[in-house]
């Protein structure tokens, strides 16, 4: 059924050395998003050589399906009068997102040539910020007003046609001076009698969300009410477009990638980045942060520096603590911030958890002090030894784990994104905890 | 627009005490996402209650939108009986979830109690391992035989009436052995002739899936060709039924929960896991790892055990390189998988995307080694201690994040999963290295 991109790349790199009749006739029945897909194996050339033979409907479609890389590449090399007969084939939610890539002054050119109405639709869309709902909504609706007739309802289809893509589920419902009043399902206009008014037939209070609204906020309108699309309006309730829920998908991962980045301790914003000082200047905040937590563990160290010279080797178990202490908060920080994405938590559920958490604690605690206080009490013939690393092992895993589940649940209570409580705070904040917690049972074991 | 669930719960807490007519007449109106997020407010004993009052159709629909914790709980409470009637309210996939999630016991009490043709349905989609296609397919379609004529499709969705909900978009199409061979978009019913053949109006060569296929690659197919459904066959290509696009932004969030588990050092399942005993061994086998690397760099530490001793100081850095080597890698590797996740990456792109990655090694190396060189050398009144650390810094961030962006795009060259790359496996390798860099470091420029 899926084409491989490479063989098919292989055939387009044939077909554009031959016939332009033999490439249309060999890409007529291809999906564009396999075209897209073939050429991130071909050359730039190739590409803007493949959009400039095919035909415009297609070339469009193709350009919308285009990875970013390659596509800023592409955009570069075609005329603005090339892009501009793309764009004016396009949706415009996507024609807008193709104008937004280009630098400003070749937006400007693609948009002056634009037709009346494509420039005007552009130009509105572009008002909007990207990530909110207007950002992402497009123009072409079909809609009826609620005094008409079913029939009439089935005549804005049929006028609407070419304009609006075939997959649309619902005609919306307007009043008379243009507000959004209700929706029809596409499959009971098919039912209904035609001369029934479509006020009689239409759902009434059906979701819709203002343009202004944030994009994430859409997004999980869409999954709790499980809709294949949402109607936008303005302030005063007038529909302005459409938001369908393969543009959604974006969304959603882009919310997931937010709380990734931040495990990771980088931002969301820097997957989009391309200048290597801005990637830096990103990352750097959480790395000062780490380095601080760094000088603080040594700090502590120098505190106990003469234990640690007369019993040189409690500093060999230093990395061991740290990291593991680490690792734990990760898991059970990551495990409760993922929770705290997808669930909504009864203030019981939370307990629930942290209970479970200081379960799983005491589990992983026993096994990795039984395996630290085997390996530190024959590899360094030390029982005593060994049996502070492994209780100092047991302490941090307990004390870890429960720090690393707790903080995101509190800060959750108290409005902030728990997400900020993983990565390297929760990393750095244990190393220097684990590192206290080790040379204090140390020296009060071992003594002086 | 939306509902406060606390203010809902509140109203249905006071409703239940009063007539259950009062109680529907309330909730007529709401959306039963609604009443399942009020659900959360509410003891399970109101919940049982609610669920019991409203008509069988409203409580199968908000038992389908409970919260995956307090369904459990409120199954406990209903009988077979009880859970059967919803059940048959259910669409097909929904029903088989709901039965998939109780006890062997019950499971068989109640799948002996649906009426035949519910029973032979849920029999069926239980057969399909969960994470394939036939494990998120629903068995409600619209199909149409291909020698028929439109108005045999009208008549058909008018016969499916109830049956399906209303936002499908596609009347399938098959041949007269049942075989999957074009699909029909409802708006182009509306438009064609009605005594036209079916075959004449159909699109032909549409994407369609088997019921074995994984679901992620299931997710795939929905996003690249912007699909709202797909039909599902079985090997003769016989239709089965179909995939709707919400149960995909399910799988997308699974999927994106895999990266996410992997960078946190556990793994996707954990977080449907409620077992204390399954989640610890969900996480052993990367805090193990963690462990051993520990245990190496106590070993690489032992090594130097001289020089340790001698300038005890040096140990204090030990825990600040460690931690910044781990940091980076872990944001170089995280935004390599990240975009090896999202995009379609060129060989020409993975050179550009690691040079890059040097280049911000670069910046933020020369940032933290300056940082760390300045609180070395007047903290501590060494400038010689604080020249080796700074140039320890440099090059574990400078070999940490280059390894970092490294090993994933490896790893998916030879088609391994690049998230294995990341979290503990990448903090501890980095902890080993860095601890040897700046060791070997420390003792050639200090001298023994």
């Amino acid at each position: 059924m899926e084409i491989r991109p490479d063989e098919l790349a292989e055939r387009i790199s044939a077909l554009l050395e031959g016939d332009a009749a033999d490439l249309l006739r060999e890409l007529e029945t291809v999906p564009a998003a396999d075209v897209a897909s073939a050429a991130k194996h071909l050359e730039d050339d190739q590409v803007v050589d493949l959009l400039k033979k095919l035909p415009e409907e297609i070339s469009a479609d193709v350009l919308v399906e285009l990875g970013d890389e390659i596509r800023e590449d592409v955009l570069e090399r075609l005329t603005p009068r090339e892009i501009a007969d793309a764009v004016e084939e396009m949706d415009s939610d996507d024609a807008a997102d193709v104008v937004s890539e280009l630098d400003e002054e070749k937006a400007v050119e693609v948009v002056e040539l634009l037709e009346e109405d494509d420039r005007r639709e552009i130009t509105q869309l572009l008002t909007y910020p990207e990530d909110c709902a207007g950002g992402i909504m497009q123009l072409e609706v079909v809609s009826v007003r609620e005094d008409r007739t079913i029939q009439r309802a089935i005549e804005k289809i049929r006028l609407a046609w070419g304009d609006v893509r075939e997959d649309f589920f619902y005609v919306f419902v307007v009043s008379s001076e243009g507000k959004l009043v209700g929706r029809l399902p596409v499959p009971r206009l098919i039912l209904a009698n035609p001369s029934d008014t479509v006020r009689s037939v239409m759902d009434e209070e059906i979701l819709s969300v203002q343009a202004e609204l944030d994009q994430e906020e859409v997004a999980q309108i869409f999954q709790k009410y499980d809709l294949p699309s949402l109607p936008v309006v303005d302030r005063e309730g007038v529909l302005l477009g459409r938001i369908t829920v393969d543009d959604i998908v974006d969304v959603i991962q882009d919310e997931a990638a937010e709380d990734y980045s931040r495990l990771a301790g980088t931002d969301e914003e820097e997957f989009r980045e391309d200048s290597v000082w801005r990637k830096a200047a990103i990352r750097l905040p959480w790395l000062v942060t780490g380095l601080l937590g760094g000088v603080l563990s040594a700090v502590v160290l120098s505190r106990y520096e003469d234990d640690l010279a007369a019993v040189i080797t409690l500093a060999f178990f230093v990395p061991v603590i740290m990291a593991m202490g680490g690792n734990v908060a990760i898991q059970s920080s990551a495990v409760m911030v993922r929770a705290l994405a997808t669930e909504e938590i009864r203030p019981r559920d939370a307990v629930r958890r942290l209970t479970r958490e200081v379960g799983v604690s005491i589990i992983t605690g026993l096994v990795c002090a039984a395996l630290i206080f085997v390996a530190a009490s024959f590899w360094w013939g030390d029982m005593r030894l060994g049996a502070v690393v492994g209780l100092a092992m047991l302490a941090v895993i307990l004390i870890s784990t429960s720090v690393g589940a707790f903080v995101p649940l509190a800060m959750d209570r108290v409005q902030i994104d728990p997400a900020l409580a993983t990565g390297p705070f929760v990393t750095t904040s244990n190393d220097i905890l684990g590192i206290l917690i080790y040379l204090s049972l140390a020296t009060s074991i071992l003594g002086r």
